[in-house]
Order: C-alpha cells, then structure tokens, then sequence
C-alpha cells in the first residue's frame, strides 16, 4: 500500500528527508546547524561574496504532475535556482526547501523529488541545509532558495553590457518550449515521452558550471540565464545596462530536431528560439576581442556550443531582428509572464 | 477601480515592489546586488555566522484573508521567521520573499503586504534583497527566507539541555491559539477584532531581540521558540538533548484575558498554554544558577515576562505535569502537525 504523508504526519516526514539527506546528501564543514533546529548555519569563507535566489514552480503551472516522474520534478525544481546561482558566475552553496504538499501526496514520491534535488547539488558539493513543510490549498508547491559563493568582486551582472558588445548564447534555445507543446498537443502518443525535446523539457539543462568559467575570465560584461526566453532575458540585459541590441537571425542555433518539431506543430522554430522556454542557458556580452578567451574557457570546461547571435547598441531598449535579406524588424522583449497571458507571444 | 495584479502583469508588479522597497526600506551597505538580478548578493562580516530560516504561510490554513489586513499578514509572515532567527540568538539581516498570487489580488494588497515586512525588518535594520512571484493554483501563499548572523560560536541551539536545568518561558503562550478560537466561534461578532487575545493572534508578537540578549549572555543552554506550540517545542528539545522534564501546572503563566476566554469558549486555559498556538514565545532551559543572570539580560533589553515553568530531568523523551495536590501526569508533546489532525489536541 502507498505510504501517504497523511499517514506519518509533518514530524514524522522531516525526520525521514533528514535520514535521506544525512544518508544520501553531502554535508559540508562549513555547515554548523544542519535540518532540525529553528534555522540552519553556516561559516562563510572569507573573500567571497553570497550570492541568494529563490525560485518556485507549482503543480499544474510550471509542470504537469502526469508526465514528468518525481526525481525529475526534483532535478527541474533545483536545476532553475542552480542556474540562477551559475548565471551570476558562482557556484552553489547550501539550498533550503519549502515544500507544499497535498495530505494524499506519497512519502515515496517526496523521497523521490528529494533525491532529484540531491542529483543537482552533487556536482558542485552543495547540500540541503533546511527548509520547511506546510500543507498546500490546493495543488503541490516546491520552493527552493539557493544560497552561492563567488570570488569577492567577480559576480557578473545584467547590468554591464556597453555599445559594440557581441551576444553570445549556449546550447539550443527553445527546444525545452517544442518538448512542452509536443506533450500538450499529442497526449494520446505513449512514445511521446521518449521525444528527444521532451527529454529535454522535463530534465532542462543549465549552465551553471559554464557561468561560473566565464566570470573567471572576467571578460563577460553581463551574464543572464534564459528563464524568461531569449528575447525576455535580453531585454532585462538592455534594460537594465541602458542599451539596445541587434539581432542576426541566420545565426540563431536551431538544430535539426527544433526544425522537425516546429514542422510537426505547425509553428516557426524562431518563435520557439526567441520566446519563452525551459532551456536555462546564458547569453552573455564582452567585447568583440574577448569572444575568443570567452570560447577558449568556455570549451575546457564542457562540450557546450556557443553562438554568436548578435550585438549591443545605443539605442535603449531597443531590439532589431536583421533578417538575411537586409530586413530590419523591431522585435519586444515578452518572456514568460505569469498574470498577463494577453501579452504572451504563445 | 482596484487595480489588479492581472492589470500589471508580473514584471509590472516587480517593478512595483522594487519601487515601494527602495522608497520605504532599508538598504545596508553590505548588499552588493539587490532586487532585479539572477540572485541577490552580499558580503558577510567576518567573525559570524550565518543563520537561515524560511516558513511559509498559505491562505486559508494559517490565516484568514478576511479577518487580517494585509499589513498584519505581512508582518505575520515575517515574525514567523524573525522569531526562528532570534530562536537562535541571532539578528535578522536579508529577507527574500516568495510570493503565490492569484490574478485578481489586488496590488494595493501586495503592496501592504509588503510594507508589513518592512515593518517588522525596521527594528533590526534588515532589508528585502530577493524574491519570487508567481501564480498560485488556489489561494496565496508567502514563502519568506530569512538570513540572519550571530557571532561566530554564540548560536544557541535545542540540543543542549541538560538534567538539573531550569526550563523558562517568555510572556504568556496560548493567548494566540485562544483568540483564533474566538474568531473562528464567534465570526458573527463584529467587536470580536477588537478583542485583545484576537488582536493578538493577528499580530503576533517574537522575542528575537530577547534571544539575542539571551545568546549574549552565554548563559542559556537550550533556546526554541513557541512555534509548534508550548509542548511541541518543550519536546522537540527533550528529544534533540535526550533529556526528559517536568512541568509546574501551578507556575504557569496564565493571564486574566486567557482565563475568560477560556470561560467563553469552554475550555481549559491550561490547554491553550500546552498546545498549538502561534505566539512565538521563547523556551530557554538554563542552570538554577545561571537564573538571575538571564532575567537581568531580558528586563534590561523589554519589559517581558519570564517565568519558571519547571525542569530538565535525564528521563529521555518523557514530560511529567506536576500539579499541586502531587499529581505527576505525563503528557505527549503535540504541536502543530499539518497532515495528522487526528494527533492534535484540538
């Protein structure tokens, strides 16, 4: 019979996810109050900065209870925060974790979405330090605040992008967008979960250790991740660093698999490219001289492609798309927008 | 007409919010990104630790949107956590705030909410340097995290209680979990807003300053605060220190207000004192002979009552209630469990 957390109460469930951090999770030595006391502490390192983000997704808005499995609803739920971390140019530290359950929700699955969690935290030595556990209205909720370090000085900000700069992205923008509409448009396909872009929908990727070797270099003047969408993230980069942008379209990377979807969803693969998505990867700015030591870093730290897609201008606020005959079209930041769905792109 | 969060879109709303917290709030020097970047940043001060704590709080299971203002639910959700932070005899410093919001809240609302934290963040010059926002599925919710220092070593934690020691609590726990009874018994009583113990469950008191001077002093062995109620949080700290106690029914602090209430509701005020309740009082446990240098620390920093309401005794995990005609009841620590309703008390 499934175990539900009704049946062990809120006391009973922390002292299971404490076993399961403390028997499966790291633990740093840093860390002097672990889960169980009215908060948790930590000994920072001197000559670094913390850096703090919290993210939360919710049932039913940011993922559909039926097609991704616990361990990746963890691995999702903590991948958006380690990419926020990674997009500053640090590395994380400890994550908190306020969860929102449902009585009837399974202990199993709650192991299972702490599990992914800990997936996440492995590679960089980060732990699980605390949190709390509160019975939801309606519908689950995962919050997660994420505390990282950089070297003092070194955070790259949204904020520095100057005239002249070239735009630079990793990986496939979009792609995670095409693995949700698939899902949402084909669900009597059993094999719909196997898709490749649904893979990548329900296991986003992110950056993090790819921000980090960027701000290294010290040569990006501003550094964002793509979690409003490529154009809704550049536009936070123009808005915030007073500048416009340019954008070539026949450089966008738009893979093979993008162009199949987009075909089979009757859409244009560029939409998928520029508006809101999953992907969490960077677009990062630096001077035209710096491109070759950003991609230089960049390759020795994993096999992630990186384009060029455009450059800064003068001209605040405003965002061109050339097209390959000459055509320039003035293009709005959207990004994803959670309570104006009339201004959404999709 | 009220403006609506659906008016101004999610971007719009941040926008708004940062506004009021730079207008209205406080920024410290040692905050190097603020609101509006992928993480907020900071540098800690050498020689502290760092404390970190979030609770969250969800309509319709912690609060009643139609009995609270907003400005009160604001600094509800915030007292929850500074009182955590002061639970550990530290000092809150950064807040990051996650909300779940339906569409039609209005912003006005949020706003008040809002300056409700800053309310509570004022007394120890801490600031908002993050958040969330995000659509709920039904009913809102406030995630709050709370970083907070304490000097490097000065933490005071649960597990340190020790047979022979003095158990000491602040004010008068049980006057919340009485007034929220008054509301929900008599909803049909205009004054009841009025009453002082409802008055108090809306705005809930914390001792974090006390704990601060507490941990000062180096004096208390163990320190919690009421959350979980007065038992729940007696036995969180037999069960971490492996001790055991024994109660003083007659030493109880009990007042006047709680007394009638009770009369009023037909119940035992001795019940409110023992259970769930939300007045973040404060539990400290202490040697006999480290009494008086406690009290003088506590009625040098507010005029709040201490009383001694018993003793640690080496009986792991057992709580015994004396009562003066030399009765020993043993009792089971309760507190508030989200999922296991049948447990509770009430």
């Amino acid at each position: 019979m499934t175990e539900r957390v009704s049946d062990i109460g809120e006391f009973g469930l922390i002292r299971r996810i404490d076993e399961l951090v403390n028997r499966e999770g790291i633990r740093s030595e840093r860390v002097t109050v672990g889960i169980g006391d009215d908060t948790a502490a930590f000994l920072p390192r001197p000559g670094y900065e913390l850096l703090v983000t919290c993210d939360c997704i919710v049932e039913g808005r940011h993922y559909l209870p039926e097609y991704i499995r616990p361990l990746d609803l963890g691995r999702r739920a903590m991948g958006v925060n380690v990419s926020d971390i990674g997009a500053m140019g640090g590395k994380p530290l400890y994550a908190l974790i306020s969860l929102g359950l449902k009585a009837e929700t399974s202990v199993q699955d709650v192991e299972e979405i702490y599990r992914g969690f800990l997936l996440e935290l492995a590679p960089f030595g980060a732990s699980i330090i605390g949190g709390n556990i509160t019975k939801s209205g309606n519908g689950m909720f995962i919050d997660i605040t994420l505390i990282g370090e950089v070297e003092q000085g070194k955070a790259v900000r949204r904020s520095g992008a100057r005239p002249g700069d070239i735009i630079l992205v990793t990986g496939y923008p979009g792609q995670s967008a095409a693995g949700l509409q698939l899902l949402l448009h084909e669900p009597g396909d059993s094999k719909i979960k196997e898709h490749p872009l649904v893979k990548i929908y329900n296991t986003p990727s992110h950056r993090a250790q790819v921000g980090e070797t960027i701000a290294e270099t010290g040569c990006a003047s501003a550094l964002i991740d793509t979690s409003d969408g490529f154009l809704g993230d550049l536009g936070h980069i123009c808005e915030q660093s007073g500048v416009g942008a340019e954008l070539f379209k026949e450089k966008f990377p738009i893979g093979e698999q993008l162009r199949e979807a987009a075909l089979r969803l009757r859409a244009d693969p560029y939409d998928f490219f520029l508006g809101d998505s999953d992907d969490y990867e960077l677009i990062i700015t630096c001077r035209p001289q710096d491109v070759p030591r950003i991609r230089s870093a960049v390759s020795q730290c994993c096999p992630v492609l990186v384009t060029e897609v455009g450059r800064i201008t003068g001209k605040a606020g405003e965002i061109f798309l050339l097209l390959p005959g000459g055509t320039k079209l003035p293009v709005k930041p959207s990004g994803w927008d959670h309570f104006r769905k009339s201004e959404r792109k999709k």
